[in-house]
């Protein structure tokens, strides 16, 4: 099984996916898509998603293209983490996953290894000419036999990305806005742990009260509430509305709750 | 195989896969994405393309959610119609497309029953939690087999939904508009027949006389016509244009066709 | 294998892939989409992505509707080309893929055969009811069967569909867009080639001096560049940002470059 996701759009994926298909490695493979409209150019909301989609798939090869730095001398790589390889550009997308997917709760315990680029057809277009190609190698060679494979070597290093830590204490907490999904709910980096003891009462967001509910329609049609979302984490929300705008907040944004 | 439906554009939808994917009834299930930009939380919107769509499809299950009430109690459900399977919320979502894929005519002919639901991973994200392992057991068991199913019993009952019915007499006709799909066209509850005899002549909309036609192109570019879509419904449509801002009209206006 | 592209949106698509596996010559297909968002209505741009996309592709049946034409008199076809076969309207949508795809380097090596089309189930919706069971009758039957379809023979003729040539001299260059991709990319009608030599250097695009780039983030983020993109063509470009808008262009602008 191969998972593709991307911030290209439509319809640059769909070449990626001919190349796997036409590679020996990669002809049999199932293919999964998981999105192709991640948040464009933006390495951090990227890994976020693939950190909360990838490990509910079974192992599996995830090649991942958000990849503002295609054509400079950004390494390109291939991890291991678990059961699952996760394939595409050394910038820090794919290593909130792998450490989600890393065996045993070691958040440590993946391998990295580097893809030999040779002269690609494109400076522009990695994930087709780069990555897929990769992608379907590691499909045909089985994700435990990463030494096996002529273009790949271990690597010395790699670009870590880690999401921002929020402050909490006992008057209250301070986080930030890392995604807004498309129903505009805005996905702290808060845990949904601070809000315990606290559903069916309220929480002060930004000097306002705010209720806090287990889901959405617990309280009234346009109304804003605070909730705990299906990552875990804090969210701001609106019921049958969008959160983003009713808090005017976006990706990025400070968010204060006090209790 | 099991379809996939959803409000959620991405990459919600990619967690149901992996988690289908990653079950043991799902895991060799041939998955077929329907729509995941349904409109969004639009349950009657939303049962009116399922009942288009579904019924192209060979036998399936089809897994459903365009679910506001997520994190309520409202029920969740399958529903077993001919040789296909819906699972999804008790909202009426499913309703209308089961009583198209009911066998023999007999739109009645569908059973309903309810998914017991234990503690979810999360109170609001049950396409995730609920439904979709609930898709996968189905199609592991067999649409034929849902009486062995340890977490499905008869359901007492289920939310309905019917589509509004339209008036059509001698002088005219007066329906609503069901949805407005993505080309701008205005598809209505008046069935097509009302068009009979009409095409190559005219019917007045709200007043003003436009062209019955065949097909969008039977007119001049950016030119107003009334046509019967591919659902067997009138349509208020432009040639290479949107009939929603020409007729000025949108989700739930009334159409007032007169002749 | 059968691909899928049209401008449909959603959820149109999933009526052809229900047609295609309730088909016998569909039922075991690997269906993979390339797009559903092609440029609306718009015949070239969709033949140039689609030339552009489907040559990565193995052998395999592609079925593609983009038909601003559909329910009048315009003809149905399927092109041979290679070892692949392209099904949909007979508008010039399918004839530069078709060419790209032909076998040993003889672009006018394809052999273009007519759909009988009977009766519809509607005049709208070709794709669901002409196209989407005439590629699965042409993926049961195999490529280079196509004579014993019986809805099959050879057309008369073809709606042919090139692309506008550049004027290239030893000053400069005047070309087209000929499409805007999501990233708000600009690609033109000119070759990549009229720019070697000049990478690290500038030309002037429509009189500006523009910095010439082997790819975007090599020019600080925000500005513009002209680089040569992943299809070989020359590209105005903005890195992190949309070129379309920077340059001021859209699809059938003219671009003039000077050296």
């Amino acid at each position: 099984m191969i998972t593709l996701s991307s911030d290209f759009g439509s319809p640059y994926p769909a070449a990626m996916k001919g190349v796997i298909l036409d590679h020996p490695g990669g002809s049999d493979a199932r293919l999964v898509d998981v999105a192709h409209d991640l948040p464009r150019q933006d390495v951090r909301a990227a890994a976020f998603w693939l950190r909360e989609v990838l490990p509910w798939f079974p192992p599996a090869v995830h090649l991942v293209v958000v990849d503002p730095g295609v054509g400079t001398d950004r390494a390109a790589i291939v991890i291991r983490a678990g059961d699952h390889a996760l394939v595409g550009p050394d910038n820090g997308v794919l290593v909130p996953a792998a450490r989600a997917l890393a065996a045993g709760g070691d958040q440590e315990a993946f391998d990295v290894f580097a893809i030999e680029v040779g002269e690609p057809a494109s400076h522009t277009f990695h994930g087709r000419d780069v990555f897929a190609p990769a992608a379907a190698a590691v499909h045909g060679a089985g994700v435990d036999r990463l030494h096996d494979l002529p273009d790949l070597s271990p690597a010395d290093g790699f670009v870590d990305l880690r999401f921002p830590e929020p402050t909490v204490d006992e008057d209250g907490a301070v986080g930030e806005v890392l995604v807004v999904d498309g129903f505009g709910n805005a996905i702290t980096n808060l845990p949904g742990s601070v809000l315990d003891g606290r559903f069916g009462g309220s929480v002060e967001v930004d000097g306002d009260a705010v209720p806090v509910r287990r889901s959405y329609a617990m309280i009234e049609p346009g109304e804003r509430l605070v909730t705990v979302g299906s990552h875990g984490n804090v969210e701001l929300a609106v019921d049958r509305g969008r959160g983003d705008e009713a808090f005017g907040v976006e990706r990025g944004s400070t968010v204060r709750l006090s209790w």
